[in-house]
């Protein structure tokens, strides 16, 4: 797909759309965003005129329709996942798609080979995979700086925690939050996940547990390698949002302190302060979303293989799925009972 | 000047103008590039056709012309401000130039007249003000959190020197780049400078001796507050660029570190290493540029004073003038002796 | 026991033992050491010289017949301290003995009743917990400052595997390594552990295969409180020794970084370089050494409670069995199964 | 001087002669304390008691008589050094001397030429040469890691300044606190300083006008291999006792960090908090003290140089008396003007 511009199609305009036709149309000079759909008219507008866009419409197979198309990003809810990726496949356009990509297996596994069949590209946005720090962080292990990987520790906690009408359609908090950490630890190690344990509890917000979920887990994970490796979460942080990792080695470690907003230091007669991380993913991570759409466009362009696919999309759920059989259960759960079901 | 859109021309695209058209048309919404002028017509095209500008001009004075155009961005060579600035005013416009206004006091007397006269506005470009580590420590100086200031210290160090050529007409290493600390000294201490002793040396490379400029120089300020401060700069820190400032007072301290591209920490049999600081101004301040646009908007449209003005453009090269005097001379200079010129 | 001197006598004179005849000689002034027995009679004169002590015993059952001996310090292998306290308890001094206790829970059990019985007073030397980082995490969390603890994180690494034969009569990780750390944990949390799930592995030396036991281990703890947390453990990381904590909660959280041999910062073309971590508990514990002695010294002085007694000394024990049969079954254990056991 | 014991007579137990009685009696096996002398009783007879030591006297001479002593340490007040080194010297004792050795720069001729005529060695207490760090940092400029060094900056802030009665009879804030910076100036940079220029105002307390002395200052330091140098001091730093430096060169950067009591970090809602610096010297050179008794006992047991000779004490004494006449004429000065007078 050796093209001068390619010609995205942008379905869901909320949040973390806006923030990806941004990225194509004024960062990525490659890229230009010919339609965008969204359920919400009002937005959809808004975003069509601010950004001088074609088309726009409400339903996405009407996007879908226009052969001018080369690839979509989907920025729509979870539960829409599914259809829209098996219509974008059927209509041979390149799929950019917002974590998770569904929450069962099997739907996944159907994508999947919807995909494969048809031909088309499908990314997985795991863009913490694209945080300058976690890529740093990825290079140097892969490089072979801290030898053979034997312990990994991530720690991942939100600054507040969601309304309860979002947690109630949330998946839980492995499938929702955690899901990246379990990304990320195959993305750092370099192996497969094949046994999980899980331990949570509810110390943040009783809704929590109204709802029938957890807002702390910490998740052991065992690798095909043999390492090991350990995630901790929270869904509040007073002090912002807490975004570490560590992999350590035969020959040494890394890991990486949290982004802050500047980099001053104060002292006074009390002690020695500075600013506390960065709030949220979305002054986090913004250079994640940019780093990642450039992969993909990277990857049509060259014609070559993406960075986070399909089966990357599947195993996140599988080890989520295998955390929360870990908790109800109380025991190590294998992710291949998971996978044979 | 409440208008929806201010409608911005742009003197000069090279490298810094080129920052401040993305800037203007892609990051501040409440702006317009209706035209843009430069000497060099090849880049001049380019940056019209990716901006999607409406005309370009290879001479300035047909862009003052346009009778749409509110306020004009100078960025080409110091020598050329003077007359861009005074025919911008006659013109109506209002001005945003780039650093310094001019190396000498007589024009930048007459700039800030003509200006006043006119009734258009005038910011100069001292973007460091404007960067979030060096704005947060004046945040907190202006606070009275560190009391009363009593020593400021300011480390300016360059990657790599410029270009002979590039020396040969930048007036000298105290008003091409100790000029920026100058600024930022009266910016942090909140005091004008009195009096200045400066001592330097060429010990990074001889060709700085050829053309008779400095590439290490240390300069003492004294306040008329009583502060009294110092600043090391150097045209060659081969770790990258180093910009740090502390500002010590009657009830604390405020000191920043260098930014850096991110925050991994890598542990060895070595030692404990961490990445360098970003490479040069480019990179590290590129927030501050888009900041210090938004903010001469903001005073623009909501009819404020200027962050930095005329005045300020005047007393960093009435400083820097007193450090080349004092080196040539050996002797603490008092900003008197310069001004009454 | 409002005495001038407290007069001690020290049992067993290697590596810890010698720490502690030092600190209660040269740094403690309201102590005197009177006496040192040891098997080994070389190292025993030695001591006896350097430190002008009176009196010195291959037998340690000498040493407790001398009726001006206060306090001892048993400073002996691990499979001594059962007869020797219950000869220190008959012989009523009181007794501070490096940890473990006794790895059998029968036996501590036993030893907590002979002292009780007898009224001398035990102190189980978990030294860490007077090491001044974890002693300021300790007074942060005990004070509210991170409001309810809810997560618990401690990582401890040694810089090199002990020899075969060490670990041969260690018993197993657990016991000799992360029992430092399950007393840690009781100590930051302020609750008791009530399961423990642990995952090993062997990953840096074969040898711990060959011996049936682990060098890499993960272990999960839940606490009576609700809080949960994690204990990462290698026997090999190879920048030195590593030893942090990080405790989280409803309204903060407070972590620690490695104690450096010096504070210096080192930046050249590669990157930014700092020291190593201390190589080792010698170097990195020798204030908590000091400052657990002085500890145990002003509680019989004071007659006050002691910072660590007989009861800290069994659940650490106990934990660590706990983890051992995780291990070994797959499977969270409950401190229970282990006690009624 | 190979013997197995150096024997010493300590002259002066104030607080600075308590630190090295202590050192040399507990901490350094190969030497002996054989007698001690002060003109106050009380103070002497404790410390005779306290150490065991053999003999005490309230003048010193009657200790100079002592043949057995090898060596001593002059620890009394600034203008008692001179007469004491001169009878030292006749009496063939060795000589270990608090800073300064004297502030005439004759005496200080005198004092050396009957060292030099004598035999015997004499070394200047610069201690802050042997703290961990700033030996750090000159080991590093020595293996030439940081290439040519360029250009050097000192902070050097005390806590809180001293009484008035003190400041009266101390010589002045070059002489009494920045003499110790002088030092290392010449000790980091490895060469000599052959201009200075300070900059001073009166800005912490007006106590220290009244008796003509200033609490704040910087000096610009002009060395003979072209590096130029910065010092900044106060006499008032809430914040604790901040001592760093930082040496700049061709090839890179070397710069020190603050020792704190301990290395938590604590996040709340208001921001990231550390320890301060250790409060006072007493805190932060503690290790320094024994560190150089340790050096001059190994020179004297080795026939090796002195680290620190009569040389280095007249040099920095000679800066410290230019800094004054810099500050009296606001002009630079030359060492040499100094020396010729």
């Amino acid at each position: 797909m050796k093209k001068d511009k390619i010609k995205f199609g942008v379905i869901g305009v909320g949040r973390i759309g806006k923030v990806h036709v941004e990225n194509l149309v004024n960062q990525i000079p490659e890229t230009e965003v010919v339609a965008v759909s969204d359920v919400f008219p009002s937005e959809l507008e808004k975003i069509k005129q601010k950004y001088n866009i074609a088309a726009s419409f409400s339903d996405y197979k009407a996007l879908l329709n226009n052969p001018e198309i080369d690839a979509i990003a989907v920025c729509t809810p979870t539960d829409t996942h599914y259809q829209i990726i098996l219509d974008a496949a059927k209509a041979g356009k390149h799929i950019f798609c917002e974590k998770p990509i569904d929450l069962a297996i099997e739907k996944i596994n159907t994508i999947n080979a919807a995909v494969k069949k048809s031909g088309v590209k499908l990314m997985v946005a795991f863009n913490r995979r694209f945080d300058p720090n976690f890529a740093k962080v990825h290079e140097i292990v892969k490089a072979g700086k801290i030898g053979e990987p034997h312990v990994l520790k991530i720690t991942s906690r939100d600054p507040a925690p969601p309304p309860e009408q979002y947690v109630r359609s949330s998946g839980g908090i492995f499938l929702d939050m955690t899901i990246h950490d379990f990304d990320m630890a195959r993305f750092l190690v370099g192996s497969e996940v094949t046994e999980v344990y899980a331990k949570g509890n509810v110390l943040v917000d009783k809704m929590f547990k109204k709802v029938g979920d957890l807002d702390t887990a910490i998740t052991v994970l065992t690798f095909k390698n043999g390492a090991i490796g350990t995630i901790d979460n929270s869904r509040q942080a007073i002090y912002g949002y807490d975004q570490r990792v560590e992999v350590f080695g035969s020959e040494g470690m890394v890991t990486v302190a949290n982004n802050r907003p500047d980099n001053h230091i104060y002292f006074n007669r009390e002690g020695t302060h500075t600013a506390l991380p960065l709030y949220f993913f979305m002054e986090r991570y913004m250079d994640s979303y940019l780093n990642e759409m450039k992969a993909f466009v990277h990857s049509l362009q060259n014609e070559k293989p993406l960075p986070v696919d399909g089966k990357d999309g599947l195993q996140a759920v599988v080890i989520g799925l295998a955390a929360m059989k870990s908790v109800k259960e109380n025991r190590p759960v294998q992710l291949n009972e998971i996978l044979s079901n």
